[in-house]
């Protein structure tokens, strides 16, 4: 490859995935659809990290279950998510039995997992892998934001970090085949609102999909959904627009995974969901069932991903952004 | 694989490394070895993080015209630091045009990219990868422990976190083979001592290594090095005497790259060095040039990290730790 498609040459299949959420988003269009939620959001503990590491390794085991498997039979587990050194994961994941990579892509986590793990399964370095990671909405808040007890007023172009946590395991057998990739590359085109994520990465899933479709055989009307993850109202409308531009036109069959989550104006998220769980829960519940099924026959995801900090931004840097995709494919021809 | 040794089909050669490194680490043994420092530790930036950025960018920059390539030669970058969001990597690596994998996995962030590199490059997914990690004294204390102004007194089992960004390429022709790989798990024996990581990544090595060893057809002593990232003294210590009660002797090929890189004494480092810089740039700057030339025939890696944060110890969490690990071989038989 030269910066461009992955090809897989042994493409796995997604076997099982699960989610976990909180009582936001089991009140919203897709709540009948999540495996498990609490409409308690601290999920039993004491703080909203552990909350959210509760999440994750439900989500695993939740996942596991379904698979029939048990952890000693993953060879390998990605994960990752938006607290600071990675806790959300770390502290999750390590009950389990099994070999660990730990990444940080911010909300572009999930593809990215999915994205190595594909890779990992494709060359046979493993026969197996999980991808697990998560977000919360009061556990960001006050780490890239404000503490909730502050109740400051949040801005028309803000996102709503999703409480949630997806699990995927990838194997051999099954219906959900991931079938290429591409890796996303930092963007920076100058955006430092921190509340206007969709903006700072909207240009990073531009470029990806210019590149995708540079060299793909396929076009934009192949797919039956181009997703987006959540660059939310601001960043959807920039992507289609700019996109547009460029003579790639996706307005008929792009959705994003922010906008779907929530119903923007009875739950006043203001632009949509966002966060590492909003993507991972989204496809594990509503789009690779879809692929599973066979209603959805092939279907681009482009996890999208803002790489600043809260230290970054004080010290004047702008956002830079990544998207990293991931072509799935139905095998199920019964539909 | 079954949690085991990643065997790899195709195996990378490190056909270049890199190393920039702060006054401290200049003026320690390692001092002539290391390609490029800089007396003023902010690398002429006006902030610790942005100077940790600089020395990444200067770290790939220098290891891709080591290796006459260029930026966009590179299939796939992986990089990753100690920062809250991995800001050091994502701010000093997004002027670059090439795809760009985050990962965090704390000090055993260089090993845990050489791990993914390999098993990228061994199924033909990438032809060609970068490793890219760093840590810088200064973000770290005051991220971690105290804002260097309050000059807070350290315990004898603190170590020194390395200022320095290592970057290794990865491709198809040179005498530095990655030969083999094995995937840490996350292990947390209830150490909850911030100022004693050795303690808590010790116990992480230990099962790393006597897992290597149950399947591998080698004992210790078939290697020349068996290198840790950075227990410092007191985990090595502990590695070494826990691993001879489990009959496996590496007291007379152990060394601890935390113990290499200052003189402990001499520069009131205490327990040793640490940091995601300080394996990078021992292994960039030492180890990698001794196995080029033949000196070196054959070194077990592991990098050892500790995976909590501030936060999670806080709230009364103790440190979970991981160690991934690496085989190198040297082609060079001239020597």
């Amino acid at each position: 490859m030269k910066n461009g498609i992955l090809k897989f040459k042994r493409k796995p299949k997604i076997i099982s995935s699960y989610s976990v959420v909180g009582h936001m988003e089991k009140s919203g269009p897709l709540g009948e659809l999540f495996d498990e939620y609490s409409n308690d959001d601290k999920f039993g503990k004491n703080s909203w990290e552990k909350a959210e590491s509760e999440m994750q390794k439900r989500a695993f085991s939740g996942a596991l279950n379904k698979s029939g498997l048990i952890d000693t039979e993953i060879d390998v587990l990605l994960a990752g998510d938006l607290l600071n050194q990675c806790v959300g994961s770390n502290y999750g994941l390590s009950c389990f039995d099994v070999g660990y990579l730990g990444l940080y892509g911010a909300c572009s986590t999930c593809s990215e997992g999915l994205l190595i793990g594909a890779s990992l399964y494709s060359g046979g370095v493993v026969d197996s892998c999980a991808v697990v990671t998560s977000s919360h909405y009061c556990s960001s808040e006050r780490q890239f934001r404000f503490p909730l007890e502050y109740g400051g007023q949040r801005t028309p172009t803000a996102q709503w970090t999703t409480t949630g946590a997806g699990a995927f395991i990838l194997k051999d057998e099954g219906n959900v085949e991931i079938s290429e990739g591409m890796i996303g590359k930092i963007i920076d085109k100058g955006i430092s609102d921190i509340n206007n994520m969709g903006a700072a990465m909207a240009p990073a899933a531009i470029d990806t999909i210019k590149r995708y479709f540079l060299e793909s055989e396929h076009s934009p009307e192949f797919f039956d959904l181009i997703i987006t993850g959540d660059l939310g109202y601001e960043g959807s409308e920039i992507l289609k627009d700019l996109l547009l531009k460029d003579g790639i036109d996706i307005r008929n069959n792009h959705i994003d995974c922010g906008l779907m989550l929530f119903d923007r104006k009875a739950q006043d998220v203001h632009a949509g969901g966002s966060g590492c769980g909003c993507s991972a829960i989204v496809m594990a519940s509503d789009i690779i069932p879809r692929l599973a099924s066979g209603e959805l026959k092939s279907v681009l995801f482009l996890g999208t991903g803002a790489l600043m900090s809260p230290v970054s931004l004080f010290q004047g840097g702008t956002i830079p952004a990544i998207a990293h995709l991931v072509r799935l494919s139905s095998l199920n021809s019964h539909n």
